[in-house]
């Protein structure tokens, strides 16, 4: 039921498929299970969507069969390895009283086990199980005349984290729920409006960043006209951008929340070495997420960075495990240190986070294998220790170890010789905010939209 | 929006979906571009399709995942060549109100643009553009409150050809149309009742044929009781089971309509044979559907049968065409005559029909250039002269070259040396029946449904 | 070790390589296991083949990359379902000093593996397994300098079946053993000669029939000339054309051996009939190679002809068999009965061989079971009793049910009420032949050609 | 012709299939074009082998199937796009007169086409172009008695680089050329000698790594004792190894040539600093290859790394080009800047080298775009001039931008502020060896071994 996505959206551009090809290449990191292209010549919605990376649910004839002016797309994390329905492949395309429309999603609803069994009361039929369908049935049995009122009853009802494109055959309109969870950019292209979930996507097709759609605000192109509505609802709803997406999820050269990915978790690193220094020989990254907050760390603490631990490009998921007879190869498939760099050395090592604590033992063990004398993990955030409800795969509070220990002992579990975490407050600076600006959920437990207890117990059950 | 298709179900068998796909394999003449398979093990519908044949669509591992003991089928035939919509693909499983359910549909509503158009002004949302939704929508949409009598009103608004099967997790269903248009069989498996479009994917499973499921008739299955119903609205329809079933879609070892595909076909040679006498020294047949009405001919005029043009069994779809420089290689892709058997010979030439005449004209050259002396057409149908509305694939009015030509006409066009096609009253003779059991509206225009201007204007368009 | 094979060649056509491709298509018959074209344009040989069945194999990139003006195609039969080695595939395409070189070969020598052991004692590096491979070596070791000489001289140590096809840059080279055991025909397309196993290779693309290679042939076509020389060695060669390849192995729209396969193969049935009568009601046959010996026995015996087993026309590889606890599905997969033909009826059926009798009593088992009061089974060959050495898969002797057991030991094991093989005088009379022409080794043991006890041994361990 | 590759085998070991697949996961940095495994039990050697990432090639049911207890196995790198023959993919298996041999391969024979020739001479015959081949016709034809002798003569032979495993049912062979060119190591695994191209195949299997195969070695291992014979005729031949495999070619974790890459590479880039300091405010690095160097540039020169440019980490081949129409999107597809670190800033751009300068044209351009006030380029090597017959693929001389064009002609060309080279001298001491260790041809043209003028011609042609 979680939805990590990427999303992109181009208006009246005689490449829009091509473009929207490339934005969802730009954003492949934000999804790799499924990808989808719809697009509409003002008359009618076409698409083409599948399994695969963007690379090989498109081939050239697919794309170009896919002519029009405006069009959407949207690339799917799968949390799970199970195979998923067809029926689940964004965006979902349908037709109704008013014609067609498409739809592209990421985030996730709370409230949306509560309005399907509403909606399936009323009469409603689902295909798949995804919240997205729950947005267009809102739409759909809005008691409203016009689209957009429709479209507003139907926001109005919506609980939880959506960045939305919705395309009609007249209007493409980019939305972003009223807490503002997920990233949701605006640009331009020659003149074309252009929305994606993060810059990078801006900067390979060449499109310069306006701003972000708002927290709370819809965007609605028709006719060539630009409009701003605002949800109307949640005018006092709580921003509550994901500070995890700085953390992990965005790619470093994005820019989101208005902020350098970047920068923030460079600054992020920076924090760290403050609030948890320590006498060391060497600052190792692991990579990839780790990597930007050890340079923070490094600089602010003038202990020098290597790349210490190096990354395998071609993991992938066909990888057949050793049988159990063989001893374990656990992360080495990914992972290898360069022992030159660690032999008799005091090893600041850092990554992003620590879910169940598994990875980061098989890591400082590795570590030290390769000669390290010390071995201090830092993380550049907070102890994880609630699961998050808006679209970022977690496991459940038992299975986080930080939920369930104290630092010390996580230390000890990891086999670490010390271990220091971001603080919350440090993590909010970093970012240039306040309490205002960010969800911090996952740490301190404020979910800023309350969490009905039938979602808490079936993410439980899952 | 044609729909030609096999279905295939079967109630309470350890091996539901093992047997469900032997049924398939069975029924893969009536549909090879797409194949699926939703079982139930009474909580839960899980389900399995895609494009393909059966046996390329489904692989062990994939198979043994469907466990349950209720399961149903569905093969389709794509009436184009263009790439369909995954939307499309059937079973179709959702879920709504009273849980879920999958529904198998071969036929084709006349009244499914009408309905449709009802359900989306009131708030139906449609994923995919086959009839098939409109039914699961009108159940879901129906203002009754037990699921049967939620059926009854759905099926007493449907107009057309429909032979369904219909699973929740705790039913099996079983429905013809009231004028019977498609087949459909009931049998018996170890107890299990089984359902199937034709009797041949009983013959494989080793079930046994009981009866025909009766038009109107609805067969519900529940807690391993069997109940029967009628579709109220249409006690009055006349009987219009698809004669163009016996002709050429059905496999000659199937038994539909309660009668053999193979004698009635042969009985059609018989009568041809009567009706279209002439002196020749060899009957042979256009293979496939030629065979048997030859063998009926070939034995009723004493004049002997000679399989003198071989059928290439490896004729594939992914046939690369020689470029337009080179000769055309027709029909001889498909067909290759045995010259030996035809050279000097008075040759009688058998086919179930004509459509547009173009292939009909490549085969009586293609035996003349092998040596024969004569060439005389036999159809074991009457002239094709309208478009069929309830399933099967025929091209409009205007392209039927019976439709705008006399028989001397096409005669002349084929460059047959004669032509003789089977008359209606003998082939509801040799169908074993009176006006009172067929439809035969293909040959003489009785529709026995109304249909709507813009079906037809819609065939002409497509 | 043993290859069944389909081969085409073309000499000096513009479109060289699609021909090859459409005569592949015609002989698919002849091998589905892998697909292979080469081509030259008088400097350079390209080619593509790989595993599948021809319009799998190529695709029209592909085909429109072959560019040249010589061709040569083939097909190859796997007699095994375990996967082979690519370096098996053919044609062969070798570089060596004289040049490039390419091969097909459709037979099976008696001495490869002595010839090889000699050749590796001399130096020769094998990358595959095949008997083709030891061709190439003997051309390329031969002391001789011109090449036709070097082939003769290879020629001359072959013993068994080779119908070859050669290209060189400049040369395109058709071969036929002494013993003529394999087809190999040739013909004309627009003045281009061209080549193939069987006749309907021709006819697909349109080429007149000319005449046989000859047994112990090889006709050379270099600078638009053809030439014909004999094979030195084996001038007193028994002719030994496979009776077989009429029996079964050939299609019967084709001719080999310079007669019509239908023909030959309706004589047999005819024989048989006069051999073997009985009282019966109706005659059917195992599809399909049965049906033309069935016409044949139904003309003579004047008992009527029906189509009493239908064949799925989807039977295919990847079929899932059932698990060993549901019953055995059988040969039902494949056939099915029509038991209107057959119920109280004493039928007669018809098969063109036993080899295991394992299948035959299925199928007389499935006939009883739909009802037949009597059946008599039919043969239209003469019991297997001798494994073939010359490229027909046969298992060893010890499974050969005929090499075993008497015809009446036979008949109650198939549990037929009677049971009937064609004599071999009369099969060789049928085939309009003597004992001059034709091999028989596997019914009478009397092999053309000494059976070196090595390969005898080799075939019970395979 | 040129086979940059990944080669790796174990000894005796019950998994050594499982084990050289891990191998060649590992080194798939080396070759992604094909992979392939070779097993042998001691009686009969299994392989299997296709196009495409190991992990693609291998299924776990592929490789269980490959039994036995030494195996070698192979990565192949494609120089060019261009579709390639299923008869080079390596492992290459033989049959010849001593038994079955297979062979791994990584480097480039100077003389092979001269031998080849020389083979053809004497009747060897070809099926594929690489130059592995060669080596097992050179093997075989050996006019010496046992196996030692036979590879002794052969290698005696070539010219060129070479690094070798060759295995018989018996035997395992390791074998490094002369000079010394391509990387080999020696590890051990629970007892069981093991080879890798490069160390970081050990890793993931958990081997320890012992020594290099030497320069002119032959390690034969056989009966579970291993011997060392050295190979005779180049006594005195230069060590020359490739000192671009730690410029660009080997992972950053590995040892090769007995030395840490991540560390040589790190020196150059300190080396580079001392050579060519400038002023300036960040140093970035081109990934992945400029990542080391520009650590150790900015630990030397004390200014501070960055990740100025971002890699797309989905890069793949088949990514689908714009239009001519569309604006160019070039580099953009792998790299993206981060503005914020840019801006203003005067920035070092390291990469290992300049091969044609259009890439490092758009990069300094895409710098500069993204608000850089100076960009000066930095190449952690010196400017390539010479091309590589040697197994690294580089374009002809007139190709390669530093032969013909000054270091500011090229600073120019790329739009640059300044740019900077290594000196020949500086790496080679950065390398921590003596002229005496490496080959430095592609920078100074002294080649060690003579390179034939049809070699150098043919290079040219391709
Ligand atoms: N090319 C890149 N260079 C540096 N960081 C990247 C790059 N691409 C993605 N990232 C960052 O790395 C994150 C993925 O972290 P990584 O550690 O590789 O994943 P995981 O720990 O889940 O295996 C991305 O979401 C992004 O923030
Ligand atoms: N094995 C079979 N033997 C004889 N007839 C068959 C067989 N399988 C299918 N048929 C009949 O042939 C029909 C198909 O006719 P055919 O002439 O082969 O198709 P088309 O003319 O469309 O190419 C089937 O629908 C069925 O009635
Ligand atoms: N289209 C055809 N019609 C009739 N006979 C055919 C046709 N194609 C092939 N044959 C004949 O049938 C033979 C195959 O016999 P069949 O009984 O189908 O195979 P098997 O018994 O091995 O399953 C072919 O080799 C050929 O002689
Ligand atoms: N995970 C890694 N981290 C850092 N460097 C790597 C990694 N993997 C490979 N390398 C180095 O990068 C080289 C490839 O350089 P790169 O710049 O990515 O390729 P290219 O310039 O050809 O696109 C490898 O051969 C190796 O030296
Ligand atoms: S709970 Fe955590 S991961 Fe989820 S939205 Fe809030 S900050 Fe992001
Ligand atoms: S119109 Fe013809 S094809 Fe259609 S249902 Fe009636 S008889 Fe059948
Ligand atoms: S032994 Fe039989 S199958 Fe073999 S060549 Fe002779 S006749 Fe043909
Ligand atoms: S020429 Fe250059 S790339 Fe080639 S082996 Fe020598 S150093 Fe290496
Ligand atoms: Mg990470
Ligand atoms: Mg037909
Ligand atoms: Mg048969
Ligand atoms: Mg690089």
């Amino acid at each position: 039921m979680k939805e990590y996505c990427g999303i992109f959206g181009i208006y009246n551009n005689p490449n829009a498929a091509y473009y929207t090809y490339l934005g969802l290449y730009a954003l492949q990191h934000r999804g790799q299970e499924s990808a989808g292209i719809a697009v509409t010549d003002g008359n009618r919605i076409d698409y083409h969507r599948d399994f695969g990376l963007v690379f090989s649910v498109f081939n050239s004839e697919r794309l170009n069969s896919l002519t029009g002016h405006v069009a959407i797309g949207h690339n799917r994390y799968s949390t799970s390895g199970a195979s998923d329905s067809p029926d689940n492949v964004q965006p979902i395309v349908v037709s109704y009283k008013l014609g067609q429309m498409a739809i592209a999603h990421n985030g996730n609803l709370v409230n949306a086990w509560e309005l399907r069994e509403k909606l399936e009361d009323e009469g409603s039929i689902f295909r798949g199980t995804t919240d997205s369908e729950v947005i267009v049935h809102l739409i759909v049995k809005s008691k409203k005349r016009r689209f957009l009122e429709r479209l507003m009853d139907a926001l109005s009802k919506l609980k939880g984290a959506y960045s939305l494109l919705v395309m009609t055959n007249k209007k493409l309109i980019a939305i972003r729920d009223p807490w503002g969870f997920r990233p949701l950019c605006m640009g331009e292209l020659d003149g074309s409006p252009v929305f994606a979930s993060e810059t990078c996507a801006f900067d390979l097709i060449g499109a310069k960043y306006i701003r972000d759609v708002e927290p709370g605000e819809v965007v609605l192109i028709e006719n060539g006209e630009m409009k701003s509505y605002r949800i109307p609802a949640f005018e006092s709803a709580k921003r509550s951008q994901c500070i995890f997406e700085f953390v992990y999820f965005a790619r470093p050269d994005s820019k989101i929340f208005g902020r350098s990915v970047y920068e923030v978790r460079k600054a992020f690193g920076r924090k760290l070495a403050k609030e948890h220094p320590v006498d060391a020989d060497v600052v190792i990254p692991v990579p990839d997420s780790g990597v930007v907050p050890s340079l923070g760390y490094s600089q602010e603490s003038g202990i020098p960075f290597e790349l210490g631990l190096i990354r395998n490009h071609y993991v992938g998921r066909t990888f057949i495990k050793p049988q159990q007879k063989m001893r374990d190869i656990g992360v080495k498939v990914k992972l290898n240190p360069v022992p030159e760099l660690l032999k008799g050395k005091r090893v600041v090592v850092i990554d992003d986070s620590i879910v169940r604590g598994t990875t980061s033992r098989k890591i400082v063990r590795m570590i030290r294998e390769a000669g390290a004398k010390e071995v201090h993990m830092r993380i550049s955030s907070p102890p994880t220790k609630w699961p998050c409800y808006f679209g970022i795969d977690t496991p459940t509070k038992d299975q986080l170890i930080a939920s369930t220990h104290s630092v010390d002992e996580i230390c000890r579990y990891i086999e670490a010789d010390s271990l220091g975490y971001l603080s919350i407050e440090g993590m909010i600076e970093a970012a240039g905010g306040s309490w205002e600006d960010y969800c911090t959920a996952c740490f301190d437990g404020n979910y800023p939209v309350d969490i009905p207890e039938t979602v808490v117990r079936q993410a439980k059950k899952e």
